[in-house]
């Protein structure tokens, strides 16, 4: 984790409210309430949950995923399941096609440090690679990737799952490990046509397909509609924002990350700058127009980003507008980015500091 | 700079082609051009250049500004200035009002370091709290911030900037500076103006006004029409990206900054997907309604980011489409924000890698 010499941060038992800006901040309760609801709702349709952790890629978090009843982990590169694995976790699968001489090295030294490592591949080009570097060593555990409408990477067709999972099951070095998807949202009825007509499929070619695993977390909640996953996978729920607010899968009360920014001149009666820019909330709109909820000025929107600078517009808001100095909290658009960008994460509980926690997968590529 | 002791990114000598990826790259040519170019239309105008280094945040390149002929630098936050102040700068303008308790303590701690430290303000509130920090210890130099016509921070009118320089002026432990704004593309003589009419006033009352700062890579080249100015600041002009070639700054053949990207599916003949999504070309569209170029594939569209994957529409192309595992080359839409996510910067020329930069000011906030 990058060590900023020149700033501490933050340490337990210090006021939000002095903190200086700009700051996400992780309230501790609904961070707990979130990753106890979502489990509970995995138990309750019998489903493995498979937390991604790219929205916090901090250890000490997956740990409290387990703790709840997670099976394992999710993440979408090498370098942060080579941090997670350096912490302990032993059950972690990669969702995404790995290829290139120096990935496949290094994808072949993990699998050597933890047991349960597992990636996708959704072409014969990436099945072949993977079996190239494993058939000399320690076999690899590959899914087949769908696209089951989500429109990212994924075979096209049930038919072509079944031929891809062949080629894995025949492959040297490689083990078939099963089905997976990235859905767009409230599309359980051809998630579930698709993966189980995939199913089926493999039945009749006597290949056991020992996970499906489904995804997302907008339409988490509706996880048990798709009767042939046996685990889901999600992200943004530990935390949620404004895009999963709009979605319907939760409230603003449940969204656990706040970017606390100051607001740094009110240049007219109708705008406000504040020292969050594209390097604190990032330009997502994921669909938005704006940039992230305003907590507590309803009416205030924010319409544009610079890198250090969020200009808003208060011209809809009443007499009530923020001052020069005034801290405001803001609900990002997207959480999994704003982790991201931060080398730490601080936590509180009612505006106390609890912890202050490293984001020790950030910006790490490959 | 965080040690990414998974990996080693690069050294002088590799080949850039077996790089792996996502990965931005730097042409080494194309960026001394760019620095060689800008300073010499600086000095052909007798205006003062001061690069601003939240593009590359990297205090190498600042050295070579700084050995071109620039006068000083720019910073948008009080840690890249930490940062460049223990590099050796001395000469640091800081465009942000600064604010709260612990900003102003750092503040004033930098300014006992260095000779040159200035700021800027564009209230009285701001004014006030720099003054009860710099009363007592020594002066601060600070500028005021106008807007004339960029819609972010700034004092309205030339009269308000003339009260506010008079504020400043006449505040314990306060030195005015001067005058600055960051105005639109193609307002020259909107600026010149304002600035011009501030500068009258200014003198009916008797005020110095050492520096006139104007600012901006997209009219750059226009940076003469502004007689009031005195210097320059300009940051993405180093790199250059897709939003300056749209903004007729420069051509794709000056952008020096591509981003290294492998193609990782190709689920249909028309889609394909690479490596690089928002956690490394950022989601900034600037206008823009795609996510950059593709060098090489002018018909390819990239059509969405994830986090880690980006989508490209070939339907435009040719026969001639990118194949699974092919690196292709991206002109980001904006290279200061790509710099921000990652903790090392490769440079190469002609494909040879000649170094690697730590990104010494990255991730740091405040």
């Amino acid at each position: 984790m990058q060590q900023n010499s020149f700033a501490v941060v933050a340490k337990p038992g210090d006021r939000v409210a002095d903190l200086s800006t700009p700051r996400p901040i992780i309230d501790e309760d609904r961070l707990a309430a979130n990753i106890a609801r979502t489990q509970a709702y995995m138990d309750r349709h019998g489903l493995n949950f498979r937390p991604h952790i790219k929205t916090h890629k901090i250890p000490a978090l997956a740990a409290e995923q387990i703790a709840a009843g997670a099976k394992g982990i999710n993440c979408q590169k090498i370098s942060e399941a080579e941090v997670f694995a350096a912490a302990g976790f032993e059950d972690i699968l990669i969702t995404f096609n790995i290829l290139g001489a120096q990935k496949l090295e290094r994808l072949g030294a993990l699998n050597d440090r933890i047991p349960g490592l597992k990636v996708v591949a959704d072409s014969a080009t990436t099945v072949d690679g993977l079996s190239s570097t494993f058939a000399s060593r320690k076999p690899l555990t590959v899914l087949v990737e769908c696209d089951t409408g989500g429109g990212r990477c994924g075979v096209q067709t049930p038919e072509e799952a079944k031929n891809l999972a062949k080629r894995i099951h025949d492959a040297p070095g490689l083990s078939f490990g099963g089905l997976l998807n990235y859905p767009k949202p409230d599309s359980a009825e051809a998630v579930q046509a698709f993966l189980g007509k995939a199913l089926l499929l493999l039945k009749a070619d006597g290949i056991a397909c020992p996970i499906v695993s489904n995804g997302g977390t907008p339409s988490l909640f509706e996880a048990h509609l798709v009767s042939a996953a046996t685990e889901h996978r999600a992200g943004t729920y530990v935390y949620n924002d404004r895009s999963m607010v709009r979605a319907g899968h939760c409230s603003e009360d449940d969204c656990a990350m706040h970017v606390l920014a100051t607001v740094v001149s009110r240049p007219t009666a109708d705008r406000a700058v504040i020292d969050a820019g594209s390097k604190a909330l990032t330009s997502d709109l994921l669909g938005f127009s704006d940039f992230g909820t305003v907590v507590g000025y309803p009416e205030a929107v924010i319409t544009g980003l610079s890198e250090e600078h969020g200009v808003i517009d208060l011209s809809k808001c009443g007499n009530k507008r923020p001052e020069i100095g005034e801290k405001i909290r803001i609900i990002p658009n997207h959480t999994c980015v704003v982790s991201n960008l931060f080398d730490t994460m601080v936590f509180h509980r009612d505006g106390v500091v609890t912890r202050v926690e490293g984001v020790a997968a950030r910006g790490l590529v490959w």
